[in-house]
């Protein structure tokens, strides 16, 4: 049996942090008409999430038009989870967006009721998280607070220290993503992980070791504590995803059920 | 790309620390048309190695019978590298079975030129250990030498002592099997197995981390420097094994080729 969250988290007919990793699939399009057949085609992997990367669609910063798209998207994905992500550049974001348009963004969709999780960085200050945080409380949206970095691996106290710092300032799910430069990077990402869940953090955890190293904590990563990961179904978002199939393949041996 | 040995060794036309690690399937069966039965039945999986498990074999302290046994058996294989390996009690064996009743086996069976590889514990003793490292150079068998723990998983430090010890004794290939109490302990197998690799030592590595916690060492292992991983063809030998088909599905998205 892998290391189950000691909370879970209900979102819609799927349980995060219960006895199977979820797999979320992202959309990254450039356009609404692009979005929507990526969509499509994504929900016939039946994914148990779908994130909506939003930092790759041009009219990002319209926000009447990321309204109008995710209602769409709502309609297209059924009652699939849907997590929204906006990333700036240094968070390997596509394309160039400020904090403060990001912000405004969030607070829109989170407002609308349109989408079930938010995916934002925890390095963006604490009174920035706090109101993103109160948005979400108010409109029944939860909270993924993470930390990415795409240079390196950080030791194991500091990837401890953000998951424990993600559970302080609100968030209902603690992520981090991180580059490693060794196989032994990879067991860092590991043992940080196991040591959030066995002994720091009570809600549900998602990690992984980016790049080709690192594949094996988005197939693996479940036993140690992760709680979800995200594969390719048409599209991939981040460097080290592995096409759904062959990660379900990947399971087989797995205790993932 | 995984962690490879820094250098191989060559059995039959198999590479022992190259870039894909060999999957090893035992024989594990009382008599010797049973052994031969199974042995037929696990060629059909192709597999790299062949171990047979001799302290289940009833007749095992009948030498004749034994090596009788594995002339059948080298016909039976054709050109599968085989492992010869004899456990007593306290290291997994299935049967009771003097030290010394098994150094005789051995000796007779390096001697007798059936075997491509044995597997002995390098607990034995120095001196057992020189005589039969002595015995493998003279026959050309190659020589395992293993440390197995089947109560728990000791600290990084002495599994990497023993991996070390194994070399210095002059094993071509080290060996170590431990049982984990928890994912903690799955870790710790593959760190140990990480630093032998990269700094430690330069002849091929085996190791796991039993029971269903480990079984992802058996799967992934290879990544962090491990050279061969046993599955189950048609019978298992220790605890944690996994079909070799699932075992070869679950490397759908691992870079062993």
């Amino acid at each position: 049996m892998r290391l189950q969250s000691k909370t879970t988290l209900k979102i819609r007919d799927k349980i995060l942090g219960g006895p199977v990793p979820l797999i979320c699939l992202p959309l990254v399009a450039t356009d609404q008409a692009g979005m929507l057949e990526q969509a499509r085609d994504v929900c016939s992997f039946e994914p148990d999430a779908i994130e909506w990367r939003v930092d790759k669609f041009e009219a990002v910063l319209d926000t009447d038009a990321v309204l109008s798209a995710l209602r769409a998207l709502r309609e297209t994905i059924g009652n699939i989870p849907l997590i929204f992500t906006c990333r700036v550049i240094d968070e390997g974001g596509f394309q160039e967006i400020t904090t403060e348009d990001r912000l405004r963004l969030n607070h829109a969709v989170i407002a609308a009721g349109l989408v079930d999780l938010i995916d934002t960085e925890m390095s963006n200050g604490e009174t920035m998280v706090a109101e993103v945080k109160a948005a979400c409380q108010k409109a029944g949206c939860a909270l993924i607070l993470s930390y990415h970095n795409f240079d390196e691996t950080p030791d194991e106290t500091f990837i401890l220290d953000r998951l424990v710092m993600a559970g302080k300032l609100g968030a209902d799910v603690a992520k981090v993503a991180v580059m490693p430069k060794s196989y032994k990077d990879v067991l860092t990402l590991l043992s940080a992980t196991y040591t959030a869940r066995t002994e720091r953090l009570d809600i549900p955890i998602i990690t992984m070791s980016m790049g080709g190293e690192g594949a094996i904590t988005r197939i693996a990563g479940g036993l140690f504590g992760s709680d979800l990961t995200f594969a390719i179904g048409n599209a991939s978002s981040a460097p080290g995803q592995i096409p759904i199939d062959e990660l379900r393949k990947s399971w087989s041996a797995l205790p993932f059920n």
